[in-house]
């Protein structure tokens, strides 16, 4: 990317960045012109390292990429998953199709034929639930998935958990770990419990293995195994069978994982736990930032302004990793949706070309809940050797209105006092006689703000981090919608998987077929 | 520490540094001679970027370090909290004496004085832990504290929650977010609810409103506080009144918070969810690995070996993070405990001597359980531009012990499985025609194991990371026990949530006091 003119010109530009712990060089008129607002929520960036010659080729950076037009490209059905020359999946990406129910619907074919098979899919959930709601049988429901079946689910689920309905549980089991299983149903009375087990591809181990471990536990109860159980997985695959499910949803080849929450892969349990009504805002709210991600006035394009300051940190400044800091138990578990989401898509080695690029992809992203963080890690982003640049989180009002003034104030203003000094001290340092004392200041963060945590600002926020994604990847040119660097990984388990198998069956087999992994097997065995 | 001649000598080797993916070069032998063992944990180091030579080059650094001269110190009660010729904590660091009750005892004073201190609180607890049980009553404890005071006890309560006994249960309630604290009494009845408290200081903002806040509703409840409330903390803080809590247990200033597991911040939650026996289980697990922390063999110290490594990665390799991905769902919470303990502790920029240093000191630490981690961040572990060391942590056998044969093979032996596939993966790669599919390999990766995750062995892995924190920082020659960094942040909060309270009684206050905070607030009130 670094032979782009705008790049060439931010490589300079990145040598006289800003540094904010300059004297009054983070004031007023900084904080409050420096805000990008869309659909309300504002991104605050008056403490990244930025000014507006910065902002102004930052913006080059993103014309010179056409980054509204693939961003358009992509939500009208293109073939942009796709590696040029090379086998890969080349397929459509449109994730934007699950939700494209509101207001400026698409008029492609192919984005319309996709929404209207998401519509189906949602009409379908509307009355399987009010059968169940009919019933009054059930309490709980377990989702059965890992990876996108269950991060961002769990994510936006947790997030959302201070307005379900009374006395509804979801719980989330992922890892092939028995006791994942075991744990979850010791918790849950089994004859109340629905189980949603998600596979786009019908076949993914960790998923299979729990549901059949789930299955022999409605046995062991005499219960029916099929009353309870529903499928979320693709046409046709081996999941798809309606003998052996209540009720089957489908989801297809162009939505990938990590960008499924708003197809049935998340509608099954969210609505079930939340009602209709609030999954519906919450589509609601992610279809109108997928409108307002096409906004070719760069400068209110929320997503697009926050992957230009994550490129900026990322390729200019050099920061390896970046951390996502939501000032909100809320969104407990969405620093590690957003994990996958944005590595996932953009821990990439090879342009869409198919060649070996020689500059900084998608940065690691961690971050746990402020003000957690101020007694955990934050000595290190303070004071440590290595700059972490931030992205808070911050919402204006508490979900539950529950609040207890303490010495004046309520503990919401206090969860945001302490939001405010964290972005106004990281950026300004202090100066001390005594070093250790010394906080030197200059590290970037901005705040991503909205009035509250509801389902329809999850979708806004959801929505927007999808787009942050989707931009970083057209400008780098990198394909953000496969995961390659997930096979090798399967294919060795499976064979050191084989090895435990003939063990059992007390088969000898080859042992030069794997002789590393028996290596490894014989030293757990020794302990 | 460039300066070092071990150091000067390994800036050399990291020149030529293994190359994990050349043809052979991961292979069985070299599997099973890369082992460190020490009281049941394997510490497998066969698929890290080191061979014999850089091995014994940083045990000379070890030594020239005189580390094992400095763990003494430190378990002895040496002054070792302070940096020469500065104000600072000037304390001993004794977070080991809070389990020094077994085989091997300290003989010096200091250390013996702690330790009976601390037996004295264990024995205060056991009554009334006894005198609980016999009540009846209590079904629910809620643990009120952040950071040290949070992480790790619930760390090691999920890790040990398999064991619980039945009907108790515990919360963690931490952050000054008012849902948090909501959330948690929606699914306590508080008729039957302990809650513990704990802030060494007696001063913790988030804990004090919390516990106010809990206080309110015992009180709504017409239930009294003082027959529920508990209070950990240091003699004579503001916490130390009798008058307002049923019972009252004491830490001290020589065990940091983020070391204070084995103490009574962990110990009340944990002995009444467990019972005794189990926590002086743990206990014992930690005293073990303590006393192997001292063994001037270094190829046998374990904790040693890994903070060796670690060095290797971060000082020569120049890798910025490190991450833990435990093959467990017991250990979900546990590579967040690793975070603040690592990252509070060696996040510095000063040595010990005040002088602000020019290498890299604490790495960023983050992770997830596996596998989990494989359906979501794994694609830039695998093909991203940014190589992130891996230490995993596996078991041989499961928790509950509840597990099915799917296609041959158990869920645990198919969790194994991939923990090895991805070891062995990481470091191998795989060439291919299509570069979307290359894989090149080359990943430092190592595995923490052992038998069965229990309350000793989780003792014994707690301690090996604390003392691995430890030798890091006698290695770097910084403060790990000290956490400045902290404090800016809490000093501005307060400022800004003057502004708050001042807004409040309809003060106007001086507007120019912290101008830059009201623009924020500003902000966040136009939404």
């Amino acid at each position: 990317m670094y032979e782009m003119s705008a790049a060439k010109k931010l490589s300079e530009l990145a040598k006289t960045a800003p540094v904010l712990s300059e004297k009054k060089a983070i004031n007023c008129k900084r904080i409050e012109s420096m805000v990008c607002s869309s659909l309300g929520l504002k991104l605050l960036y008056g403490t990244e390292r930025v000014n507006d010659e910065i902002m102004d080729a930052l913006l080059s950076l993103a014309k010179e990429r056409n980054v509204i037009q693939q961003m358009e490209a992509m939500q009208a059905g293109e073939i942009i998953n796709r590696i040029e020359g090379h086998e890969s999946e080349n397929r459509s990406v449109l994730h934007t199709a699950t939700r494209d129910f509101f207001e400026h619907q698409r008029t492609e074919a192919k984005a319309r034929d996709a929404a209207s098979a998401s519509f189906q899919e949602l009409e379908k959930l509307k009355r399987f639930l009010e059968e169940v709601n009919n019933q009054a049988i059930f309490t709980d429901i377990i989702q059965v998935g890992i990876g996108g079946s269950e991060l961002g689910p769990k994510a936006i689920y947790l997030s959302l958990e201070a307005y379900k309905k009374e006395g509804r549980n979801v719980h989330f089991l992922s890892n092939v770990d028995p006791d994942d299983a075991t744990s979850i149903l010791r918790k849950v009375d089994l004859s109340k419990t629905l189980v949603v087990v998600v596979s786009k591809s019908g076949s993914t181990l960790e998923t299979l293995t729990n549901e059949e471990f789930i299955r022999q536990k409605f046995l062991e109860k005499g219960l029916n195994p099929k009353e309870h159980m529903i499928a979320v997985t693709g046409e046709n695959s081996p999941m798809d069978d309606p003998s052996k499910y209540r009720a089957s949803f489908y989801m297809w080849d162009y939505v990938g994982g990590r960008y499924s929450s708003s197809s049935m892969v998340g509608g099954v349990s969210l609505a079930f736990a939340l009602g209709m009504d609030k999954f519906l805002d919450f589509l609601r709210g992610m279809s109108a930032m997928d409108k307002a991600a096409l906004n070719p006035e760069f400068s209110q394009n929320l997503p697009l302004v926050g992957a230009l300051l994550s490129i900026w940190n990322r390729n200019f400044l050099k920061h390896q990793t970046k951390a996502i800091i939501p000032y909100s138990r809320a969104l407990t578990r969405f620093s590690a949706h957003l994990q996958q989401l944005s590595m996932e898509s953009n821990g990439k080695q090879i342009d869409r070309l198919g060649h070996f690029i020689d500059f900084e992809t998608g940065p690691i992203i961690w971050g746990e809940p402020g003000t957690n963080g101020q007694h955990s890690f934050y000595q290190l982003i303070h004071q440590g050797m290595t700059t972490v640049p931030i992205e808070f989180i911050g919402f204006r009002e508490s979900q539950f209105g529950q609040d207890l003034e303490v010495k004046g104030s309520t503990s919401q203003e206090k969860l945001l006092s302490n939001l405010i000094a964290q972005a106004i001290g990281l950026a300004t340092g202090k100066q001390d006689d005594n070093p250790n004392k010394v906080f030197k200041g200059n590290r970037p963060t901005r705040i991503l703000a909205a009035k509250k945590c509801d389902a329809y600002t999850m979708g806004l926020i959801l929505s927007y981090y999808e787009h942050l994604t989707a931009f970083e990847g057209f400008i780098w040119n990198i394909n953000s919608f496969d995961q390659e660097g997930v096979q090798l990984g399967k294919v060795l388990a499976n064979q050191v998987i084989d090895i435990f198998a003939k063990r059992h069956k007390k088969e000898e087999g080859d042992p030069r077929s794997f002789p590393e992994a028996s290596s490894y097997i014989n030293l757990f065995d020794s302990l």
